[in-house]
């Protein structure tokens, strides 16, 4: 693909140093671009290294000075650059024989089915009874779409994904391979020894510009729903238990577990592998650390780390302490000792 | 749906406080009820504010005294509820378009397969050669079942599940989403600096009245059998090695890593993202805290926490002085600065 | 089945003690083998009490001294029972009604598909368009392939895998059900306190001789490959991020969490359930201990063990201290007295 470099600095709203009739023809990273190619640079690592990428344009902040490389300015390079990929990477339609007005003839599809227009829906998929689903939605093949669910416009579902019955999916959501939404929450009755299970009543709902990573579960709500809100992007083998609300534009990263009935506030960050306590609230902008283990509320614009949580500063002296521990040990030792000969001495004395 | 108020109290074996032509037409929280609905108090919380609830009924543990309320008092009244919940929201059985005696015709079946009566089979099952199923199995969307397996009466599957030959599942069995149930264990014999596959030749039974949660993996034994015995409900992303068994009446929250060989007693509770070793024994009753990194065997009856696991009131008492590690480092420092003063002093007299 | 003896010495290239003759119908552990069957032994606790299994004949290291037995003496008893496993527990191909050269006619084949010789395709599998398979790949049901993979010879995929666009696996790899391979990287351009997707235009490569087990995730790379190489052998729950290397022959335990851009190298070992921070190297033979939260580089042929990493051997030490924590602390305030005492006196005097 070729496209002008001035066509590029239209489409990332970006102001070029020059070059306007260059022809770029891929994107790639800073260190493996080639005089074709288009890069980005926006920390000062790179910046000042700017004369050394073999790049034919490099996208700049805009406040950058000159160099002597072709530029293109703009308020957010990395964002920039994420949408030059776009033009050379797009993302295709899948494409099925024997599809029918976008639904493959390898498709089960149950009754009352209402979809918009310009989908696709792949061999070996299932929808259920009485699903909706808006424009340009993409099922991949063997995705399983429970009775009722309503799905918005522009969502990607890619293969072996399970949602369950009435959970709904808003606007240009994507999902990745294998994940589960709507599973039964955890919930039982001690009976005697035994367990009586919980029916599980309600749904997950996911709002709009959500990204859910693979293998993922997501269960549904005892009452009520699950909340994934707009614009918060999940990695993968996560645990999002029932009755969890996580706020919008929040991160949660692979392999975190959420408990049951937690509040998470929006533009928070859940480091990998952390894991959080049931019936607690996390604030906005909270940011946990990895592995952490989270065991009370978290106010607002807090950064905690370590199990179980403490604040983030606090946790990098105690982690170099931990290591620490036999030193501290034998520090002890040693002036007890020197306590011991002390009270000897002031006796003697 | 409308029932009678002794309707319901028949079903739940309790006893009424009066109000037994009252028409109810769903279950919700204590919270959330309307004045059609019934709801439950079972702690002394909401038994001392039972009159704040707007539902029409409260389901009480049978000691209750009066209250303004209409009451129905029972001998557990969680269990009571998740009954009424059953008679609310009734689990319906799948429809699908084109089945047959419960089987789709998108269904594959291979040779040999023995089922009972009232069967649903969806759309997209695989069933291998050599399987047998019960009454009223039902078996969702795109689901596996290898050869030779066997399947007891009133068992679920949800979609995408994968169970490999030869497997055996009891009665009243649910195993949710995306599940597999016979991957091999892991073995391999080290060859050098290679690892030779050892071949797993054996099963993973599952017994009656199990629920196993979303994406979990359940690896088949080396030989015998890897053994989820009655009663044990597991939760979602729990990985279970080869050989193990888990005791009836346990409890595995998400995200739980159980090693190769480990056996676990009866009604134990395992907290989630909690870690356990290879080759050990867990005994009855036996509660292990969430993240906890169990390296040895556990007694009965003991509550252990923490990474390596320690009682748990000592992992209290523990955790508490990990915080003040950076405090007891300073006090450290001021003893030996008084002990330094001290000692000079005492040279000098 | 019923092998000679002398058969199975040739398969394992061993000598035997006797018994050329001997007819051996099964192969068992060394507690649970019957003289029909065949056993090993290859440490000193099994050898010194070899004439205590009922076993008819014993797989021994070479350099082993008579006894009793019928032994077969072998240079690694463990790879020569794992082989004579594969003799009597052989895995055979599944068989599917209706299938034709090997395809089942209930798949899915796009445009384009390259096979070779048999091969086996289960029902309700897509392969997407432009795929090329080796010889003798198995494909289980509901398993999706998508457009320009490419397969070796010799792979076994499980039910329910998902192996996306481009990706790319070599010979003699074993998949196991439910895993997702090619899902997109976890990459996110900060836009605001919103987050604007980087598309993920890499691929995933899995060389020779891999095992991939259940449910894992394994990300494309952002740029370039995430690879794995030779010979890994993978459990089950891993998640591998985006531009992950994996070192030949490595060894990666039950929910280990590889974060983004982390390299490996060869015979590495992570235990169940570590965290690998984004951006790190791990040398050669590392090992990394269970749980463990490794944040920095580790150098080659170290043992790193706990959260932050250290040294196993001083991790040996710090996690008895931790136990004894409150103890030091209570030590600590003993001292304080003590001081008080000592520093009154000395006043005094």
């Amino acid at each position: 693909m070729e496209i002008l470099l001035s066509k590029i600095g239209e489409i990332v709203e970006g102001k070029l140093s020059g070059g306007h009739n260059k022809i770029i023809c891929g994107a790639a990273p800073f260190d493996m671009a080639t005089q074709d190619d288009i890069t980005f640079a926006d920390s000062s690592k790179f910046l000042k290294k700017i004369d050394k990428t073999d790049a034919g344009a490099v996208i700049v902040p805009k406040d950058f000075a000159e160099s002597s490389k072709t530029t293109v300015m703009v308020e957010n390079p990395r964002v920039a650059f994420s949408k030059v990929l776009t033009l050379f990477y797009p993302h295709e339609k899948p494409v099925y024989l024997n599809s029918s007005a976008g639904i493959s003839s390898n498709a089960y599809t149950g009754k009352n089915f209402l979809y918009g227009k310009d989908i696709s829906i792949a061999p070996f998929v299932v929808i259920q009874n009485n699903v909706t689903i808006g424009d340009r939605v993409v099922i991949h093949p063997n995705t399983v779409i429970g009775d009722n669910v309503v799905i918005g416009d522009d969502v990607e579902i890619y293969p072996n994904v399970t949602i369950l019955e009435r959970c709904r999916i808003g606007n240009r959501v994507i999902i990745h391979a294998g994940t589960v939404i709507g599973s039964d929450g955890f919930g039982f009755a001690p009976d005697g020894e035994s367990y009586f299970k919980i029916p599980q009543t309600g749904i997950v709902q996911i709002d709009d510009d959500v990204e859910i990573g693979a293998n993922n579960t997501i269960d549904r709500a005892t009452f009520g729903k699950t909340r994934i809100c707009r614009g918060v992007k999940v990695d993968n083998l996560v645990h999002i238990a029932h009755n969890v609300t996580v706020g919008e534009d929040s991160i949660i990263v692979a392999q975190v577990g959420i408990s049951g009935s937690v509040t998470i506030g929006r533009h928070a960050v859940l480091a990998g592998q952390a894991g959080i306590a049931g019936h607690i609230t996390l604030g906005d902008n909270v940011t946990i650390g990895p592995q952490a283990g989270v065991a009370a509320s978290v106010q607002s614009d807090q950064v905690m780390s370590g199990t179980p949580e403490m604040p983030h500063k606090l946790w990098l002296r105690v982690q170099r302490l931990i290591y620490r521990l036999p030193e501290l040990k034998k520090k002890l030792s040693e002036i007890e000792k020197r306590l011991n000969r002390i009270e000897q001495d002031t006796l003697i004395l």
